[in-house]
C-alpha cells in the first residue's frame, strides 16, 4: 500500500527532520500532552524526530512508536535513549496491517506521515479501529501549496512544483494540509477541529531564517534536485535559479511563509 | 499618484467591504486599542468600514480620519453617526499631500490602503512625518497569493489571477501582505513587528464560510469578471468555472484558506 517517501531515509535527511522538529517543536508540539498512564500509538515515528518532543511533553504517557522502515526504528531508538526518556516502546509495523487488537489506545498521533500515503483515508480508518471509543486522533501535515514568500519567483515557485509532482508520483501529496478537516471527517472522526500552524520569516526571526527557510524548506527543495532534473520536470538553470530566489528570500528584505495544519478528531 | 481602486467605489463594494470588516473584526482589529487623547491619522478611511470598529475600540482617542473621495468620506460619516461614535472627524486629503503639520499625531493606522498605491512606500514614508517621535503605524493588508483551497482548481487560481494582474495593471499589488515587513523598514519605522492573520474556512465554521470565503473573497473575485473578460485575461468559461469552484470549497468537505498581514512599527 505504501510507496517509498520521496524524502528518502539518508543521514541529511535525518538530519533535517531533526532540524526541522527542533525549530517548530512550540509551534506544532505545544499543545499536545497526554495524562498519565494514557496509552499513545504513534503512527509513523520515522527516526523519532517527533517522538522525542512527544515522549518530552506526555512525560507519563505510555507511548507506542511505531515504523514501517527498521533502519529508522533503530535510530529513533538511539535518540530517544539518548534523550534519557524511558516511556516509549518501538516496534516496526505498517500502518495498514497493524496487529493490536481494537479499542488498544487512547489516542494515536501521527506527523508528517499522511503526506506519504497513497490512500490516507484507509490509514485513517484503520487507526480509528485501534482507539478506544472517545479517544483522539492527532495529526500534523505540512502544505507546499501555502509557500510564498518576498521576494516572488517563478524559479522557486517551479521548483517547489517538482517537489509536490515528485511526491504526487510516489503517491503521496504535498498538499495534504489544507485536506485534513474532510480526510478525518471522511474517515469518521467527531469534533475535528483544525489548527492551521503557520510560520511566518522576516529578518527580525534569525533563529527561523535559517531554522526554517535555509535549513528546513530550502534544503527541502534542494534535495530533490538530482530527481527533478532525471525526471525533466524542469531545466538544470531554472532548478538552481529557484534555489537561489529562495535562499534570496533570507535577506534583509525577505519574507517567507508556510503554513502547518494540526487537526485532533474524537472517535 | 494614486491610480483609480481596482475595487471601485459602487455600492456593492461598499457592503463587501462592510461585511468583511464585520466578519473579521476580532482577528484583524483585536488587538488595536489607542490610549485616552492619543491623536490618530486612518489614512485612507473609505466608507467607514474599519473606522466604526477602530472608534468603537479606542473610544477616547482622538481619530482623523481622510480619504481621496469624498463620496466615501460623505458615507463613512453617515456609518459613524449611525453607530452613535463621537470621537472621528472626517476629512477628504491625498495621502501624498495632506496639509498637517508634520508630528501631528500619536498614531497612524492604515488598513487595505497600501494595495492600491502605485508607491506605497513614498505614502509610508510621507506618514512617517504626521508622526511624533515614538509613534507608531499600524498597517493592515491583505495578499492574494496567500489563498489557496481545497479542492483545488487551477480555474479559481486563473480567476484570482486576473484580479492580481488588474489590480497590478492601475498601479496597485494584491500581493503586498508578505512584503509590509521590507516596506516598512525602508521607509525608516524602527521595531517592526509583522503579524499574519489567517483566516481558515472548513465547514465546521458556517459563520467564516458564509461570511469569508462566500461573500468577501469569492464576492471580490466576482466582481472583476466583466474587467477580467474586456481585458481578455480568462475565457468566459474558465472564469465562471472558476468561481464556481471557489463555491465548491464552501461545501461540507471544503476548505479555504487566506492570510492578512498586520504590521506595526515605530518612528
Amino acid at each position: 500500500m505504501e510507496k517509498p517517501y520521496v524524502h528518502g531515509y539518508d543521514q541529511q535527511e535525518s538530519i533535517r527532520l531533526q532540524d526541522q522538529a527542533n525549530t517548530l517543536v512550540e509551534l506544532l508540539h505545544g499543545d499536545t500532552a497526554y495524562t498519565e498512564n494514557a496509552t499513545v500509538l504513534e503512527a509513523g515515528c520515522g527516526v523519532g524526530a517527533q517522538t522525542i518532543t512527544l515522549a518530552r511533553n506526555s512525560p507519563k504517557a505510555i507511548i507506542t512508536s511505531i515504523d514501517i522502515s527498521e533502519s529508522s526504528i533503530a535510530q529513533a531508538r538511539k535518540t530517544i535513549k539518548a534523550a534519557g526518556l524511558h516511556n516509549v516502546s518501538f516496534q516496526q509495523g505498517n500502518i495498514f496491517h497493524l496487529d493490536f487488537a481494537p479499542q488498544s489506545f487512547d489516542h494515536v498521533f501521527l506527523c508528517f506521515v499522511l503526506e506519504h500515503l497513497v490512500e490516507p483515508d484507509e490509514a485513517l480508518k484503520n487507526l480509528k479501529r485501534l482507539l478506544k471509543p472517545g479517544g483522539t486522533i492527532t495529526a500534523i501535515e505540512g502544505d507546499h501549496g501555502s509557500a510564498y514568500f518576498y521576494p516572488d519567483s517563478a524559479f522557486a515557485r517551479h521548483a517547489i512544483q517538482c517537489q509536490i509532482d515528485l511526491q504526487a508520483k510516489a503517491g503521496g501529496n504535498a498538499l495534504i494540509g489544507r485536506t485534513l478537516y474532510p480526510l478525518l471527517r471522511k474517515a469518521g472522526f467527531e469534533d475535528v477541529r483544525v489548527s492551521p500552524r503557520m510560520v511566518y520569516v522576516d529578518s527580525s526571526k534569525p533563529e527561523l531564517v535559517d531554522g526554517f527557510t535555509k535549513n528546513t524548506f530550502t534544503a527541502m527543495v534542494e534535495g530533490i534536485r538530482k530527481e527533478a532534473l532525471e525526471e525533466q520536470l524542469i531545466s538544470e538553470n531554472d532548478f538552481d535559479q529557484g534555489i537561489a530566489d529562495l535562499h534570496r528570500t533570507t535577506e534583509i528584505d525577505g519574507v517567507f511563509c508556510y503554513t502547518f495544519f494540526k487537526a485532533v478528531g474524537v472517535k
